[in-house]
């Protein structure tokens, strides 16, 4: 890093004023204050286009991972009781096996209510807000609910809900404003709403347009057919770009035989309101009538009337994000994190890691700085998609064909194997290893908690994790996980890997 | 190993003859098949006492971990429909919202149908039994319906399902016997049932007592309560003994408050019939009714009737079990793999594992011995237990106190924090770690899901994971493994490592 002129002692109102209130400002708000210093963080939330509000926390706890991971255990939790319970036993009464020969059928789609969904997963996000405020004030960091714009490279100017004017000057700043979803930029673009409203929406969703075809969408398109809606994806191009390929096609398999409609290779051209409905016509001349349509199309860097220009702080075009290096920005007194930062990934927990090892550097002497290579990650589409690493495509692209071995199998999770309606699915795991050294380049992960079982491999990744590491580590049993431990047929043998029995 | 005497050029039957087709015995016979030795595999199940019997493929796919899972997976499904599913919406109606001012009660206990439950588990084992048989011709290992028992150091006389008599002869052998439950020792003993009962009982358990307090006990108690039994668990001393002492506490206390009596500090001293019922009388005097007592207080080498003494292997009396030191026993040619093996943790994985890298050094010329530290495990209670490395017990006494240093933290599962009757629940992590040179010694983790959480771990701590590569790791948000990527507080701080908000 630059020296970036701070001295303890400034005349300033703040050692550290940090913009922006989401997971990775609270996160190094807190680690610097912990360090001494003194800090105020700025949290304004400017409404959705459609109007929806939320409190402290940002992103994540609002209207991002919180909410869509309560809606995905609902989908999951939907699917237990239609595909598995009555087969466990569960409701089932011996008149109603009598009935049906011996075998109870799968239960029929429950009744479902979307307003008590919505209704207890926005009270749970009302109790985090309400401890992210105890938090700040228990770490001794100032929370101020403001609305911040740079004056110059030590002063912010401040307007509250009210409109009143304020300045705060500050001897560093870290920017932590995050992003919002991109517009849908087409005729009636303005009737579509997005991640940001879907999640406390006051009616029941209906039928659901999702257009876009990455994490957000097929996330949402994922758990609102799991409670019952009828849903279809308008995809551009391909699904989840930037994952690997036969991963993100066995996802889009998996989705359609949950009964989700693709539709492939459009984009929305026009909307229009048609009665209650809107109706949207598609590039490829087709339309449809929905009740929602959810635009997910991307996100780009809550930056526009941030002030930059009046500082000198350059911003990508592209996505409005912020470029730095060792997360400082051109102007070596203002640092960036989380989603803002041009090139970070847009999770949570690296906004958080990268927010305090950044207030450690500031405050606490350390020199240890954030590394971005090898972060695990979750989709929780369906059926769940860990990974870890190179996708296949990346591994052979970098290290050519002559180098790359991949080893893959497919395994039916126990958990399923009750139930009939499960039947055609199946879990699917492969690690991606360079020939040569045995090193592994990528894991790839497709079932139930793949989150879960990531993470641990994550850190054995972080210890440069061999193949042999793993099929060296002894399997627990019964588990999903333990199948990285018994992968043996490569691709290029040409075996099956087709699931066997336990 | 010692050289055992094997040549290529021998005359006996078989290159390799293993006694027993259980989990171990199954995998070292198609390794060393594939490696070119000619292999019989002889399993024969002699029914329990109270008259069970299965097919091919040993404890863990008849009568251990894949009907056990399958039993716990019914419960944690039951306690989904009980405690979650209304408050995600599943189930409501707009009226019954209403009727409840606004909030949806838990669910009352669904109807259970064991018959379903344990028919569809055996019918799946049954599937499971046929793919192995499948498995073991494709491998082209023989396989002998028949049991057996040592005649000499190169042969064994089998008897079938008639009583007929034969002989088999082979190079070198596997014992594989694996072991049984430890039958109830007091009066009226006979009259209890043990796991190999349990997952194929033909009637409803109903009003059960298990007796014992580790494993196997814990876990049978945890199912059968998840499924809406009226469970007792008879402690003779303390619950899970070689576990970390405060994690075998949090597991005994969510059990309490899922409704399961402990009756501490007693064994049963007589069973008498009672009507229907079995009368229990324990060693403090007390006594009660029940209509099935389960028996769950360790299990011995399967040995008895082997004719061991005919070839000079040694058995220890305590358990039954046979000693040896790379799996080989004190007859050069004879070797010992997986449960019936003194001193091998009795786990699936672990029998796999050593005696596929057995066939390995037998005919592969590998010389990679296997390694028993460090392996991961879990407990299939209803709160799920997942740990590698020593406990926080073991760690101390074997380095001092002055050496050992434990972070622990409380949570609460996003996946439980809709539900107001899981409030008083919540999982815990801890990782026992050396404070001298910051290496993990252990890693504890209570929560759903722990098998799955574990595994990754497990391989880095065969890396040699240090606690900061674990802090260093970038977490995978919305998930409980990350929990262990933000592990801070230490137990000698004296702070508080009470579950905080996401
Ligand atoms: C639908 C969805 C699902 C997601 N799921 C996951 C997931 O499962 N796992 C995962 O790891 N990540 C997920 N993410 C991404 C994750 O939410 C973000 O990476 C994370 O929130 C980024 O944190 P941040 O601190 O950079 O910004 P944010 O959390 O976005 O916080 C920025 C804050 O700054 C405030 N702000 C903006 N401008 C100003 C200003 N001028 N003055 C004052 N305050 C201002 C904003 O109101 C906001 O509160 C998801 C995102 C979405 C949208
Ligand atoms: C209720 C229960 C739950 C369990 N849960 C788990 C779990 O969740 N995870 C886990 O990892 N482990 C679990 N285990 C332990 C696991 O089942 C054993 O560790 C594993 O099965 C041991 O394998 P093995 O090959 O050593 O022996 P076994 O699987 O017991 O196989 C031995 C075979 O040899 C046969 N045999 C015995 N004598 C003769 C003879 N003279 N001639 C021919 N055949 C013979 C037997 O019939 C049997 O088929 C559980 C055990 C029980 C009882
Ligand atoms: N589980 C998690 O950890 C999680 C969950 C959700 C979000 N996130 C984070 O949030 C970020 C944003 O996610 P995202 O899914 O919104 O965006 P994204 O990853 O940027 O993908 C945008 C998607 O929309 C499509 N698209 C772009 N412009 C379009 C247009 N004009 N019309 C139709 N389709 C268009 C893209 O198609 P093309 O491929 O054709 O360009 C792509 O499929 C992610 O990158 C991720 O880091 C994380
Ligand atoms: N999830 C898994 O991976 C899994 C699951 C199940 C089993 N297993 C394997 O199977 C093995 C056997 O399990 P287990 O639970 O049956 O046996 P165990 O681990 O040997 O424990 C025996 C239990 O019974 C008690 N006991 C012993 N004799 C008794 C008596 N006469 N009266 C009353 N109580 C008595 C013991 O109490 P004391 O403490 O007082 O001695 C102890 O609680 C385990 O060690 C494990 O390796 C693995």
């Amino acid at each position: 890093m630059v020296p970036d002129g701070h001295s303890p002692s400034h005349s300033y109102d703040y050692d550290l004023l940090i913009l922006g209130g989401g997971s990775g400002g609270l996160a190094a708000s807190k680690e610097a204050a912990k360090l001494g210093a003194k800090v105020a963080v700025l949290d304004y939330v400017k409404p959705s286009p459609a109007g929806s509000k939320w409190g402290l926390g940002g992103t994540c706890v609002n209207v991002g991972c919180i909410p869509k991971k309560l809606m995905h255990n609902a989908a999951l939790l939907n699917g237990n009781y239609v595909h598995d319970q009555p087969h466990y036993g569960i409701g089932v009464t011996p008149e109603s096996i009598e009935a049906n020969y011996g075998m109870t059928q799968d239960n029929t789609a429950a009744t479902h209510s979307w307003d008590m969904l919505k209704q207890n997963v926005q009270n749970h996000i009302r109790g985090l807000n309400f401890k992210y405020r105890v938090d700040l004030r228990e770490k001794e960091v100032t929370y101020l609910n403001l609305l911040g714009k740079f004056v110059d490279k030590n002063t912010i100017e401040t307007v509250d809900k009210k409109g009143n004017v304020d300045t705060v000057t500050f001897s560093r700043c870290m920017i932590a404003v995050g992003g919002r979803p991109t517009p849908l930029n087409c005729e009636g673009g303005e009737m579509a709403i997005s991640s940001d409203d879907i999640f406390s929406l006051d009616r029941d969703p209906g039928k659901v347009l999702c257009v876009g075809a990455s994490y957000i969408s097929l996330e949402c398109a994922g758990f609102l057919r799991g409670i019952g809606k009828d849903v279809t994806v308008a995809v551009r191009s391909i699904l989840l770009r930037g994952f690997d390929r036969e991963c993100a096609k066995l996802i889009g398999e998996h989705m359609k035989d949950e009964g989700i409609v693709f539709r492939e290779e459009v984009v929305p051209t026009k909307l229009e309101k048609v009665g209650e409905k809107i109706k949207v016509t598609f590039s490829n001349g087709e339309s449809d009538e929905y009740d929602t349509v959810l635009a997910a199309i991307g996100r780009s860097g809550d930056t526009s009337k941030l002030g930059l220009e009046n500082v000198g702080v350059a911003v990508n075009p592209k996505n409005s994000k912020i470029s730095a290096k060792f997360e400082q920005t051109s102007v070596p007194n203002i640092y960036v994190i989380g989603d803002v930062m041009d090139g970070c990934p847009e999770l949570t927990p690296v906004a958080i890691h990268a927010g305090k090892a950044l207030s450690r550097r500031l405050f606490g002497g350390s020199n240890q700085a954030m590394d971005y290579r090898n972060i695990c990650t979750t989709v929780f589409t369906p059926l769940e998609y860990g990974t870890v690493g190179y996708s296949e495509d990346e591994a052979i692209a970098e290290f050519g064909e002559e180098t790359v071995t991949v080893y893959h199998k497919y395994f039916i999770p126990l958990e399923w194997s009750l139930s009939p309606s499960r039947g055609s699915h199946q879990g699917f795991c492969k690690a991606i290893v360079n020939k040569h050294t045995d090193k592994v380049l990528g894991l790839h992960y497709l079932g139930p908690n793949a989150g879960e079982v990531m993470q641990g491999f994550g850190t054995a990744m972080k210890l440069g994790c061999k193949f042999e590491d793993i099929t060296e580590t002894v399997g627990i049993h019964p588990t999903t996980a333990e199948e990285f431990t018994t992968l043996s047929i490569t691709k290029e043998s040409g075996e099956d890997a087709a699931a066997s029995g336990c």
